[in-house]
Protein backbone atom coordinates (compact mmCIF):
# COMPACT_ATOMS: atom_id res chain seq x y z
CA UNK A 1 0.00 0.00 0.00
CA UNK A 2 1.17 3.40 -1.55
CA UNK A 3 0.35 5.73 2.09
CA UNK A 4 0.41 9.44 1.44
CA UNK A 5 -0.74 11.79 4.36
CA UNK A 6 -0.84 14.57 1.07
CA UNK A 7 -4.48 14.69 1.07
CA UNK A 8 -7.46 13.18 0.59
CA UNK A 9 -9.03 9.95 -2.21
CA UNK A 10 -11.94 9.20 -2.95
CA UNK A 11 -13.68 7.20 -4.82
CA UNK A 12 -16.83 6.09 -6.67
CA UNK A 13 -18.87 2.64 -7.05
CA UNK A 14 -21.07 1.57 -9.26
CA UNK A 15 -23.75 -1.53 -8.85
CA UNK A 16 -24.65 -2.87 -11.70
CA UNK A 17 -27.60 -5.10 -12.14
CA UNK A 18 -31.22 -5.09 -12.70
CA UNK A 19 -31.75 -7.26 -10.04
CA UNK A 20 -30.92 -4.83 -7.15
CA UNK A 21 -33.13 -2.39 -8.79
CA UNK A 22 -36.38 -5.00 -8.45
CA UNK A 23 -35.61 -5.74 -4.93
CA UNK A 24 -35.34 -9.42 -5.75
CA UNK A 25 -31.56 -8.97 -4.70
CA UNK A 26 -30.64 -7.35 -1.70
CA UNK A 27 -27.09 -5.86 -2.49
CA UNK A 28 -24.33 -6.76 -0.14
CA UNK A 29 -21.13 -5.23 -2.12
CA UNK A 30 -22.23 -1.29 -1.42
CA UNK A 31 -21.44 -1.87 2.63
CA UNK A 32 -18.55 -3.95 2.11
CA UNK A 33 -16.80 -1.97 -0.05
CA UNK A 34 -17.51 1.15 2.04
CA UNK A 35 -15.81 -0.53 4.85
CA UNK A 36 -13.07 -1.64 3.21
CA UNK A 37 -12.12 1.36 1.50
CA UNK A 38 -12.36 3.40 4.26
CA UNK A 39 -10.30 1.07 6.86
CA UNK A 40 -7.93 1.82 3.65
CA UNK A 41 -8.26 5.50 3.80
CA UNK A 42 -10.03 5.66 0.56
CA UNK A 43 -13.32 8.10 1.10
CA UNK A 44 -16.52 6.68 -0.89
CA UNK A 45 -18.17 9.56 -1.97
CA UNK A 46 -21.07 8.71 -4.11
CA UNK A 47 -22.55 5.29 -5.27
CA UNK A 48 -25.00 5.02 -8.47
CA UNK A 49 -27.18 1.59 -8.87
CA UNK A 50 -27.68 1.33 -12.58
CA UNK A 51 -29.65 -1.24 -14.80
CA UNK A 52 -28.07 -4.08 -17.09
CA UNK A 53 -28.06 -0.98 -19.89
CA UNK A 54 -25.28 0.50 -21.56
CA UNK A 55 -25.89 4.53 -21.68
CA UNK A 56 -26.56 3.84 -17.98
CA UNK A 57 -23.28 2.17 -17.08
CA UNK A 58 -21.22 4.43 -19.42
CA UNK A 59 -22.51 7.65 -17.80
CA UNK A 60 -22.11 6.45 -14.37
CA UNK A 61 -18.39 5.54 -15.15
CA UNK A 62 -17.87 8.09 -17.40
CA UNK A 63 -19.17 10.95 -14.61
CA UNK A 64 -17.63 9.03 -11.41
CA UNK A 65 -14.06 8.40 -13.53
CA UNK A 66 -13.82 12.25 -13.81
CA UNK A 67 -14.64 13.07 -10.47
CA UNK A 68 -12.83 10.59 -8.24
CA UNK A 69 -9.18 8.72 -8.23
CA UNK A 70 -11.12 5.14 -8.52
CA UNK A 71 -14.23 3.93 -9.27
CA UNK A 72 -14.88 0.21 -8.50
CA UNK A 73 -17.78 -1.25 -10.37
CA UNK A 74 -19.56 -4.68 -9.68
CA UNK A 75 -21.94 -7.11 -11.58
CA UNK A 76 -22.36 -7.99 -15.24
CA UNK A 77 -19.22 -9.36 -16.02
CA UNK A 78 -20.50 -13.18 -16.22
CA UNK A 79 -20.53 -15.43 -19.05
CA UNK A 80 -24.68 -14.98 -20.04
CA UNK A 81 -26.57 -12.32 -22.39
CA UNK A 82 -27.02 -10.06 -19.68
CA UNK A 83 -23.48 -9.44 -18.45
CA UNK A 84 -22.55 -6.61 -20.76
CA UNK A 85 -20.00 -4.77 -18.15
CA UNK A 86 -17.25 -5.30 -20.43
CA UNK A 87 -18.64 -3.53 -23.28
CA UNK A 88 -20.03 -0.39 -21.46
CA UNK A 89 -16.30 -0.19 -19.95
CA UNK A 90 -15.29 -0.21 -23.69
CA UNK A 91 -17.40 1.93 -24.86
CA UNK A 92 -17.22 4.36 -21.93
CA UNK A 93 -13.49 4.82 -22.78
CA UNK A 94 -13.47 4.42 -26.98
CA UNK A 95 -11.67 0.84 -26.68
CA UNK A 96 -12.20 -1.41 -28.80
CA UNK A 97 -13.80 -4.90 -26.56
CA UNK A 98 -11.69 -7.85 -27.50
CA UNK A 99 -10.72 -11.56 -26.34
CA UNK A 100 -8.09 -11.16 -23.92
CA UNK A 101 -4.68 -13.59 -24.33
CA UNK A 102 -4.43 -13.54 -20.97
CA UNK A 103 -7.47 -14.60 -19.68
CA UNK A 104 -7.83 -17.26 -22.02
CA UNK A 105 -4.16 -18.75 -20.78
CA UNK A 106 -5.94 -18.86 -17.27
CA UNK A 107 -9.29 -20.34 -18.56
CA UNK A 108 -7.46 -23.11 -20.26
CA UNK A 109 -5.60 -23.91 -17.33
CA UNK A 110 -8.45 -24.39 -15.24
CA UNK A 111 -11.01 -25.56 -17.47
CA UNK A 112 -10.81 -28.28 -20.54
CA UNK A 113 -11.54 -27.87 -23.94
CA UNK A 114 -15.17 -29.76 -23.74
CA UNK A 115 -15.88 -26.58 -20.91
CA UNK A 116 -14.56 -24.65 -23.25
CA UNK A 117 -18.15 -23.17 -24.05
CA UNK A 118 -18.67 -20.29 -26.22
CA UNK A 119 -20.44 -18.12 -23.22
CA UNK A 120 -17.49 -19.38 -20.64
CA UNK A 121 -14.63 -18.07 -23.50
CA UNK A 122 -17.05 -14.77 -23.50
CA UNK A 123 -15.77 -13.94 -20.08
CA UNK A 124 -12.21 -12.98 -21.56
CA UNK A 125 -13.69 -10.33 -23.68
CA UNK A 126 -12.33 -6.90 -22.01
CA UNK A 127 -11.18 -3.48 -23.11
CA UNK A 128 -7.88 -3.65 -25.73
CA UNK A 129 -5.37 -2.73 -23.20
CA UNK A 130 -7.22 -3.24 -20.00
CA UNK A 131 -4.87 -4.96 -16.83
CA UNK A 132 -6.52 -8.14 -15.13
CA UNK A 133 -7.91 -8.72 -11.44
CA UNK A 134 -7.47 -12.44 -10.12
CA UNK A 135 -10.29 -13.78 -9.28
CA UNK A 136 -9.75 -16.27 -6.46
CA UNK A 137 -13.04 -18.14 -6.38
CA UNK A 138 -14.21 -18.91 -10.09
CA UNK A 139 -11.18 -18.59 -12.42
CA UNK A 140 -13.00 -15.77 -14.97
CA UNK A 141 -11.24 -12.81 -14.10
CA UNK A 142 -12.00 -9.12 -13.70
CA UNK A 143 -9.81 -6.27 -15.31
CA UNK A 144 -9.26 -2.44 -14.81
CA UNK A 145 -8.81 0.40 -17.04
CA UNK A 146 -7.07 3.22 -16.15
CA UNK A 147 -8.74 4.52 -12.71
CA UNK A 148 -11.81 1.97 -13.44
CA UNK A 149 -11.83 -1.27 -11.69
CA UNK A 150 -14.34 -4.02 -12.24
CA UNK A 151 -15.56 -6.76 -10.31
CA UNK A 152 -18.05 -9.30 -10.31
CA UNK A 153 -21.33 -9.48 -8.61
CA UNK A 154 -21.36 -12.52 -6.30
CA UNK A 155 -20.38 -11.15 -2.77
CA UNK A 156 -17.57 -13.93 -2.12
CA UNK A 157 -15.99 -13.25 -5.90
CA UNK A 158 -15.68 -9.48 -5.76
CA UNK A 159 -14.47 -9.37 -2.51
CA UNK A 160 -11.48 -11.53 -3.31
CA UNK A 161 -11.04 -9.25 -6.28
CA UNK A 162 -11.19 -6.15 -3.96
CA UNK A 163 -8.56 -7.70 -1.72
CA UNK A 164 -6.32 -7.76 -5.00
CA UNK A 165 -6.52 -4.43 -6.25
CA UNK A 166 -6.62 -2.65 -2.88
CA UNK A 167 -2.66 -2.82 -2.23
CA UNK A 168 -2.00 -1.20 -5.35
CA UNK A 169 -3.78 1.80 -4.60
CA UNK A 170 -2.71 5.08 -3.27
CA UNK A 171 -4.57 5.75 -0.13
CA UNK A 172 -5.15 9.19 1.75
CA UNK A 173 -5.13 9.76 5.46
CA UNK A 174 -7.24 7.28 7.20
CA UNK A 175 -10.88 8.91 8.21
CA UNK A 176 -10.90 7.51 12.34
CA UNK A 177 -14.02 7.53 13.95
CA UNK A 178 -15.61 7.38 17.26
CA UNK A 179 -18.91 6.55 18.56
CA UNK A 180 -21.61 7.52 21.60
CA UNK A 181 -24.47 5.90 22.01
CA UNK A 182 -27.06 8.34 24.18
CA UNK A 183 -30.36 7.44 25.45
CA UNK A 184 -32.15 10.04 24.33
CA UNK A 185 -34.32 11.70 21.52
CA UNK A 186 -31.96 13.52 19.18
CA UNK A 187 -34.46 16.86 19.45
CA UNK A 188 -32.89 16.77 22.79
CA UNK A 189 -29.30 16.57 21.88
CA UNK A 190 -29.13 18.44 18.75
CA UNK A 191 -28.25 21.93 20.44
CA UNK A 192 -25.28 20.18 22.61
CA UNK A 193 -23.83 19.04 19.14
CA UNK A 194 -24.41 21.66 16.79
CA UNK A 195 -22.22 23.78 19.85
CA UNK A 196 -19.54 20.85 19.93
CA UNK A 197 -19.88 21.01 15.98
CA UNK A 198 -19.38 24.65 16.10
CA UNK A 199 -15.93 24.28 17.98
CA UNK A 200 -14.61 21.51 15.97
CA UNK A 201 -13.83 22.64 12.69
CA UNK A 202 -11.87 20.05 12.14
CA UNK A 203 -13.97 17.03 12.82
CA UNK A 204 -17.44 15.61 11.18
CA UNK A 205 -19.94 15.11 14.38
CA UNK A 206 -23.02 12.88 13.06
CA UNK A 207 -26.31 11.65 14.33
CA UNK A 208 -27.98 8.81 14.08
CA UNK A 209 -30.93 8.12 15.43
CA UNK A 210 -32.36 4.72 16.64
CA UNK A 211 -35.36 3.34 17.07
CA UNK A 212 -35.57 -0.36 19.16
CA UNK A 213 -38.05 -2.22 21.02
CA UNK A 214 -40.06 1.66 21.26
CA UNK A 215 -37.18 2.85 22.87
CA UNK A 216 -35.28 5.94 21.10
CA UNK A 217 -31.66 6.77 20.90
CA UNK A 218 -29.18 8.17 19.10
CA UNK A 219 -25.56 7.00 18.11
CA UNK A 220 -23.23 10.58 17.93
CA UNK A 221 -20.35 9.73 15.41
CA UNK A 222 -16.78 11.61 15.82
CA UNK A 223 -15.00 11.18 12.39
CA UNK A 224 -11.53 12.62 11.58
CA UNK A 225 -8.17 11.74 10.90
CA UNK A 226 -6.65 12.80 14.44
CA UNK A 227 -7.96 11.21 17.86
CA UNK A 228 -7.16 13.55 19.98
CA UNK A 229 -9.42 15.64 18.72
CA UNK A 230 -12.43 13.03 18.18
CA UNK A 231 -11.88 12.03 21.88
CA UNK A 232 -11.68 15.88 23.27
CA UNK A 233 -14.82 16.75 21.16
CA UNK A 234 -16.64 13.66 22.32
CA UNK A 235 -15.87 14.69 26.05
CA UNK A 236 -17.18 17.41 25.38
CA UNK A 237 -20.40 16.32 24.12
CA UNK A 238 -20.37 14.24 27.02
CA UNK A 239 -19.98 16.24 29.61
CA UNK A 240 -22.77 18.67 28.28
CA UNK A 241 -25.57 15.69 28.09
CA UNK A 242 -24.19 14.59 31.66
CA UNK A 243 -24.97 18.40 33.06
CA UNK A 244 -28.49 17.73 31.38
CA UNK A 245 -28.76 14.44 33.33
CA UNK A 246 -29.02 12.43 29.90
CA UNK A 247 -26.75 9.20 29.83
CA UNK A 248 -24.36 8.30 27.25
CA UNK A 249 -22.31 4.85 27.42
CA UNK A 250 -18.51 5.28 27.54
CA UNK A 251 -17.23 5.62 24.77
CA UNK A 252 -16.10 2.34 23.06
CA UNK A 253 -13.02 0.75 21.37
CA UNK A 254 -12.00 2.94 18.45
CA UNK A 255 -14.01 1.67 15.27
CA UNK A 256 -12.97 3.36 11.54
CA UNK A 257 -15.96 3.63 10.20
CA UNK B 1 -54.03 3.29 -6.08
CA UNK B 2 -54.58 4.72 -9.45
CA UNK B 3 -53.80 2.19 -11.76
CA UNK B 4 -53.17 2.43 -15.07
CA UNK B 5 -51.99 0.32 -18.19
CA UNK B 6 -50.65 3.03 -20.11
CA UNK B 7 -47.49 2.31 -20.10
CA UNK B 8 -43.79 2.37 -18.34
CA UNK B 9 -43.98 4.61 -14.51
CA UNK B 10 -40.43 4.85 -13.15
CA UNK B 11 -38.79 6.69 -10.28
CA UNK B 12 -35.11 7.34 -8.71
CA UNK B 13 -34.15 6.53 -5.14
CA UNK B 14 -31.64 9.28 -3.40
CA UNK B 15 -30.14 7.55 -0.14
CA UNK B 16 -28.53 10.74 2.03
CA UNK B 17 -25.92 9.97 4.62
CA UNK B 18 -22.48 10.31 4.95
CA UNK B 19 -22.72 7.16 7.88
CA UNK B 20 -23.46 5.02 4.44
CA UNK B 21 -20.65 6.15 2.32
CA UNK B 22 -18.07 5.41 5.36
CA UNK B 23 -20.15 1.89 6.01
CA UNK B 24 -20.83 2.41 9.51
CA UNK B 25 -24.68 1.84 8.62
CA UNK B 26 -25.32 -1.22 5.99
CA UNK B 27 -28.51 0.82 4.32
CA UNK B 28 -31.55 -1.16 4.81
CA UNK B 29 -34.31 1.41 2.71
CA UNK B 30 -33.05 0.57 -0.89
CA UNK B 31 -34.21 -3.31 -0.87
CA UNK B 32 -37.29 -2.33 0.89
CA UNK B 33 -37.98 0.55 -1.49
CA UNK B 34 -37.00 -1.30 -4.51
CA UNK B 35 -39.66 -4.25 -3.43
CA UNK B 36 -42.36 -1.83 -2.34
CA UNK B 37 -42.33 -0.45 -6.31
CA UNK B 38 -41.49 -3.24 -8.27
CA UNK B 39 -45.30 -4.73 -6.07
CA UNK B 40 -46.69 -1.53 -6.94
CA UNK B 41 -45.59 -1.61 -10.62
CA UNK B 42 -43.27 1.34 -10.64
CA UNK B 43 -40.16 0.45 -12.09
CA UNK B 44 -36.78 1.74 -9.97
CA UNK B 45 -34.43 2.79 -12.01
CA UNK B 46 -31.49 4.48 -10.50
CA UNK B 47 -30.32 4.84 -6.97
CA UNK B 48 -27.54 7.14 -6.13
CA UNK B 49 -25.85 7.35 -2.54
CA UNK B 50 -24.90 10.82 -1.83
CA UNK B 51 -22.75 12.71 1.55
CA UNK B 52 -24.64 15.21 3.80
CA UNK B 53 -23.65 17.81 0.82
CA UNK B 54 -25.90 20.05 -0.35
CA UNK B 55 -24.15 20.52 -3.58
CA UNK B 56 -24.39 16.58 -3.77
CA UNK B 57 -28.33 16.58 -3.00
CA UNK B 58 -28.38 19.20 -5.48
CA UNK B 59 -27.36 17.77 -8.42
CA UNK B 60 -28.46 13.66 -7.49
CA UNK B 61 -32.48 14.82 -7.44
CA UNK B 62 -32.36 17.67 -9.96
CA UNK B 63 -30.90 14.98 -12.26
CA UNK B 64 -33.54 11.92 -11.09
CA UNK B 65 -36.91 14.47 -10.87
CA UNK B 66 -36.27 15.15 -14.64
CA UNK B 67 -35.77 12.19 -15.48
CA UNK B 68 -38.22 9.87 -13.73
CA UNK B 69 -42.11 10.17 -12.63
CA UNK B 70 -41.16 10.05 -9.04
CA UNK B 71 -38.55 10.53 -7.01
CA UNK B 72 -37.64 9.51 -3.26
CA UNK B 73 -34.64 10.29 -1.15
CA UNK B 74 -34.20 8.83 2.64
CA UNK B 75 -32.15 10.51 5.23
CA UNK B 76 -30.69 14.02 6.29
CA UNK B 77 -34.73 15.34 7.85
CA UNK B 78 -33.62 14.96 11.35
CA UNK B 79 -33.11 17.67 14.54
CA UNK B 80 -29.36 17.91 14.37
CA UNK B 81 -26.66 20.14 12.15
CA UNK B 82 -26.14 17.65 10.03
CA UNK B 83 -29.82 17.42 8.94
CA UNK B 84 -29.43 19.79 5.48
CA UNK B 85 -32.04 17.66 3.04
CA UNK B 86 -34.95 20.25 3.60
CA UNK B 87 -32.70 22.61 2.51
CA UNK B 88 -30.77 21.05 -0.09
CA UNK B 89 -34.41 20.19 -1.34
CA UNK B 90 -35.50 24.14 -1.63
CA UNK B 91 -32.47 24.73 -3.53
CA UNK B 92 -33.13 22.14 -5.67
CA UNK B 93 -36.20 23.69 -6.45
CA UNK B 94 -35.36 27.17 -6.07
CA UNK B 95 -37.86 27.62 -3.45
CA UNK B 96 -37.81 29.40 0.25
CA UNK B 97 -37.57 27.35 3.28
CA UNK B 98 -39.37 27.71 6.41
CA UNK B 99 -41.21 26.59 9.56
CA UNK B 100 -44.21 24.71 8.39
CA UNK B 101 -47.55 26.15 10.08
CA UNK B 102 -48.93 22.26 9.16
CA UNK B 103 -45.83 20.45 10.55
CA UNK B 104 -45.84 23.26 13.75
CA UNK B 105 -49.11 21.96 15.08
CA UNK B 106 -48.95 18.46 14.28
CA UNK B 107 -45.28 18.87 16.57
CA UNK B 108 -47.53 21.08 19.34
CA UNK B 109 -50.27 18.39 19.36
CA UNK B 110 -47.36 16.13 20.59
CA UNK B 111 -44.71 17.57 22.20
CA UNK B 112 -45.15 19.76 25.56
CA UNK B 113 -43.83 23.34 25.52
CA UNK B 114 -40.50 22.56 26.89
CA UNK B 115 -39.86 19.60 24.54
CA UNK B 116 -40.83 22.01 21.97
CA UNK B 117 -36.63 22.51 21.27
CA UNK B 118 -35.39 24.97 18.55
CA UNK B 119 -33.62 21.64 17.02
CA UNK B 120 -36.97 20.04 17.05
CA UNK B 121 -38.84 22.83 15.97
CA UNK B 122 -35.75 22.73 13.03
CA UNK B 123 -37.97 19.63 11.94
CA UNK B 124 -40.88 21.70 10.37
CA UNK B 125 -38.67 23.31 8.20
CA UNK B 126 -39.31 22.82 4.77
CA UNK B 127 -39.79 24.45 0.60
CA UNK B 128 -42.82 26.87 0.81
CA UNK B 129 -45.51 24.99 -0.30
CA UNK B 130 -44.62 21.55 0.43
CA UNK B 131 -46.97 18.72 0.94
CA UNK B 132 -46.86 17.04 4.24
CA UNK B 133 -46.20 13.01 4.75
CA UNK B 134 -47.09 11.76 8.04
CA UNK B 135 -44.78 10.29 10.13
CA UNK B 136 -46.49 7.25 11.98
CA UNK B 137 -43.37 6.70 14.11
CA UNK B 138 -41.90 9.74 15.48
CA UNK B 139 -44.65 12.50 14.50
CA UNK B 140 -41.68 14.91 12.97
CA UNK B 141 -43.20 14.47 9.08
CA UNK B 142 -42.02 13.90 5.62
CA UNK B 143 -42.73 16.33 3.00
CA UNK B 144 -43.25 16.19 -1.32
CA UNK B 145 -42.40 18.98 -3.38
CA UNK B 146 -43.60 18.01 -7.44
CA UNK B 147 -42.58 14.61 -7.51
CA UNK B 148 -40.04 14.13 -5.11
CA UNK B 149 -40.68 12.32 -2.01
CA UNK B 150 -38.42 13.29 0.84
CA UNK B 151 -38.94 10.84 3.77
CA UNK B 152 -36.26 10.00 7.18
CA UNK B 153 -33.66 7.56 6.86
CA UNK B 154 -34.07 5.27 9.84
CA UNK B 155 -35.93 2.40 8.47
CA UNK B 156 -38.96 1.85 10.63
CA UNK B 157 -40.07 5.43 10.27
CA UNK B 158 -39.00 5.70 5.74
CA UNK B 159 -41.43 2.71 5.68
CA UNK B 160 -44.42 4.01 7.47
CA UNK B 161 -43.79 6.66 5.20
CA UNK B 162 -43.60 5.19 2.24
CA UNK B 163 -46.98 3.09 2.90
CA UNK B 164 -48.49 6.86 3.20
CA UNK B 165 -47.33 7.74 -0.12
CA UNK B 166 -47.28 4.67 -2.13
CA UNK B 167 -51.43 5.14 -2.70
CA UNK B 168 -51.82 8.08 -4.16
CA UNK B 169 -48.79 7.73 -7.00
CA UNK B 170 -49.37 7.01 -10.08
CA UNK B 171 -48.78 2.89 -11.04
CA UNK B 172 -47.97 1.11 -14.26
CA UNK B 173 -48.29 -2.14 -15.66
CA UNK B 174 -47.08 -4.10 -12.91
CA UNK B 175 -43.85 -6.70 -13.52
CA UNK B 176 -44.17 -10.15 -12.52
CA UNK B 177 -41.13 -12.73 -12.34
CA UNK B 178 -40.55 -16.47 -12.05
CA UNK B 179 -37.30 -17.92 -10.53
CA UNK B 180 -35.75 -21.33 -11.91
CA UNK B 181 -32.84 -22.52 -9.61
CA UNK B 182 -30.19 -24.27 -11.64
CA UNK B 183 -27.31 -26.84 -10.44
CA UNK B 184 -25.07 -25.63 -12.81
CA UNK B 185 -22.37 -22.89 -13.54
CA UNK B 186 -23.58 -20.39 -15.46
CA UNK B 187 -21.07 -20.94 -18.32
CA UNK B 188 -22.96 -24.38 -18.79
CA UNK B 189 -26.50 -22.84 -19.30
CA UNK B 190 -25.40 -19.62 -21.36
CA UNK B 191 -26.35 -20.71 -24.79
CA UNK B 192 -29.80 -21.68 -23.94
CA UNK B 193 -30.57 -18.45 -21.80
CA UNK B 194 -28.86 -16.37 -24.89
CA UNK B 195 -31.08 -18.60 -27.43
CA UNK B 196 -34.54 -18.32 -25.53
CA UNK B 197 -34.04 -14.71 -24.80
CA UNK B 198 -33.92 -14.08 -28.54
CA UNK B 199 -36.96 -16.39 -29.11
CA UNK B 200 -38.99 -13.81 -26.37
CA UNK B 201 -38.73 -10.46 -26.54
CA UNK B 202 -41.06 -9.38 -24.49
CA UNK B 203 -39.57 -10.48 -21.35
CA UNK B 204 -36.42 -10.62 -19.99
CA UNK B 205 -34.00 -13.37 -18.77
CA UNK B 206 -31.51 -12.23 -15.88
CA UNK B 207 -29.01 -15.13 -15.10
CA UNK B 208 -27.84 -14.46 -11.43
CA UNK B 209 -25.11 -16.79 -10.06
CA UNK B 210 -24.97 -17.90 -6.80
CA UNK B 211 -21.97 -19.27 -4.43
CA UNK B 212 -22.59 -21.38 -1.63
CA UNK B 213 -20.27 -23.77 0.40
CA UNK B 214 -18.58 -24.68 -2.58
CA UNK B 215 -21.44 -25.45 -4.50
CA UNK B 216 -21.83 -23.59 -7.94
CA UNK B 217 -25.62 -22.46 -8.86
CA UNK B 218 -27.49 -20.40 -10.98
CA UNK B 219 -30.93 -18.33 -10.39
CA UNK B 220 -32.65 -17.54 -13.74
CA UNK B 221 -35.31 -15.10 -13.42
CA UNK B 222 -37.90 -14.62 -16.10
CA UNK B 223 -39.57 -10.96 -16.08
CA UNK B 224 -42.23 -9.16 -17.65
CA UNK B 225 -46.04 -8.25 -18.02
CA UNK B 226 -47.12 -11.39 -18.91
CA UNK B 227 -47.12 -14.66 -16.97
CA UNK B 228 -48.03 -16.82 -18.98
CA UNK B 229 -45.21 -15.75 -21.56
CA UNK B 230 -42.93 -16.23 -18.81
CA UNK B 231 -44.03 -19.96 -18.09
CA UNK B 232 -43.37 -20.94 -21.52
CA UNK B 233 -40.03 -19.28 -21.38
CA UNK B 234 -39.31 -20.79 -18.45
CA UNK B 235 -40.75 -24.33 -19.81
CA UNK B 236 -38.12 -23.95 -22.68
CA UNK B 237 -35.43 -23.57 -20.57
CA UNK B 238 -36.30 -26.10 -18.32
CA UNK B 239 -36.66 -28.68 -21.21
CA UNK B 240 -33.42 -27.59 -22.86
CA UNK B 241 -31.55 -28.25 -19.30
CA UNK B 242 -33.35 -31.30 -18.79
CA UNK B 243 -31.82 -32.58 -22.43
CA UNK B 244 -28.18 -32.06 -21.63
CA UNK B 245 -29.43 -33.78 -18.26
CA UNK B 246 -28.82 -30.61 -15.84
CA UNK B 247 -31.01 -30.55 -12.75
CA UNK B 248 -33.80 -27.89 -11.67
CA UNK B 249 -35.99 -27.15 -9.65
CA UNK B 250 -39.68 -27.29 -10.48
CA UNK B 251 -41.08 -23.76 -10.70
CA UNK B 252 -42.10 -22.33 -7.38
CA UNK B 253 -45.02 -19.72 -6.73
CA UNK B 254 -44.91 -16.63 -8.23
CA UNK B 255 -42.84 -13.99 -6.74
CA UNK B 256 -43.20 -10.77 -7.65
CA UNK B 257 -39.82 -8.86 -7.91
Amino acid sequence: MAETDTGIVTAGLVVIGDEVLSGRTKDKNIGYVAEKLTETGIQLKEVRIVADDQAAIVEAVNTLRQRHDYVFTTGGIGPTHDDITADAIGAAFGLPVEMDERALDIMRRHFRESQLTPARLRMTRMPVGAALIDNPVSVAPGFSVENVYVMAGVPQIMQGMLDQVLPDLRAGRKILSRTLRVSAKEGDIADVLGEVQAAFADIAIGSYPFHVDNRFGVNVVFRGPDDERLEAALRQVQEALAGRSIFSDLPGEDDVS
